[in-house]
């Protein structure tokens, strides 16, 4: 809570949350008297899946009188509009795409991650607790998996989970991600466009070039 | 088809699937005139994911005159019915175990994969193609992402596809399931009672006991 009387002092109203959510390993000798009062409900947020837990962050931080904005109210160009960024997809991959946004969507409810890999109308992979660079290495390691080695190479989708609250833990794509993908063998990476955050574009989208993948905020 | 109708020479009217389906590289080259016949539909059905893809199998052996029965028609004792068979579950792992019961069920018309790991509350993995063995050394190498180190160590729960067809691909359970599992440090096993196939029952039993695991079928 000294953090958020902090922002109070400094004339600080509004809040963006950026920057990747690692679930962290409290300790609670560390906590002030007032922080400790706010632990049981993070807590117990926290063993009830992502959405919950997030919830209940940016609750904190509006009681104390703080405004929550979303990312693309601050800077609208860090969250692609529908459009192909780099390359094109082929039918193939679009299809892979259709598929891999329907499962990402019926994910949702179950509050499980906010990505999958699909190849060929297959689901290679399904983010969940360890996250997307985690799940393209597993995609990696498991790429000879598709029926026909010369087939479709597959595709990565991401989007935010049908009911989350988009101001915070929007999906994020970037150099990293390219690069997984890549050594993952896929034909490229699709989004919900509007639902994504595109970090160091001109870096992601030159790397994504050279690497042959497309990037794609899909409609 | 030479083995369909080698089948019939014999004088075969039952057929029973059991052991692990693996999607093959199909060579156009191998195949006699007949079977290239039914290439294409099992090609087509392939693509639309696990369950059309065995339907079609199944359909092909029926169409010969052949019956398909379920494994537990012919061996009901493969397929334990609800119960503890070893070990007790403790609260926490029956929450756990419900959760990913619902997500497993949740994945169903998804058509991904018939299992998933939860611990604490959290989903760590959800079975895709590579299978159950593959999603549990996932789940190894990612343990330490459990909030509460000394917490809740997770359950793996198999269930079959609520929709699929279950004289074909029962999900199963065995020694290596169980290795596995150990390995990722989790606190047992449950799957859906009368849906999954234990195989080696006595030593899959024996090494649970062995490994600290708990066995559950459950109802």
């Amino acid at each position: 809570m000294p953090f958020l009387d902090h922002l109070a002092d400094e004339g600080v109203t509004e809040v963006v949350f950026a920057g990747a959510i690692r679930r962290p390993r409290l300790d609670p000798a560390l906590f002030d008297p007032r922080t400790m009062q706010i632990v049981p409900r993070i807590l117990n947020a926290m063993q009830t899946g992502d959405d919950a837990a997030l919830r209940e962050v940016l609750a904190v931080f509006e009681e104390s009188g703080l405004s929550v904005r979303a990312i693309d109210q601050i800077l609208p160009s860090l969250v692609p509009a529908e459009g192909l960024l780099v390359g094109e997809p082929s039918e193939r991959d679009r299809q892979d795409a259709d598929y891999a946004a329907r499962i990402v969507a019926g994910l949702g409810p179950l509050d499980i991650g906010q990505g999958a890999i699909v190849a060929q109308g297959l689901c290679l992979a399904v983010e969940a607790l360890p996250g997307t660079d985690a799940m393209l290495e597993f995609a990696a390691l498991h790429r000879d998996l598709r029926p026909n080695a010369k087939g479709a190479k597959g595709v990565l989708y991401k989007a935010p989970k049908p009911a989350q609250d988009r101001r915070i833990d929007l999906p994020t794509i970037g150099p990293d991600t390219v690069r997984r993908a890549a050594a993952a063998d896929l034909a490229g990476i699709a989004w919900e466009a509007g639902g994504v955050i595109l970090l160091e574009r001109e870096r992601t989208l030159a790397d994504a070039r050279a690497a042959g993948l497309f990037l794609w905020a899909r409609g």
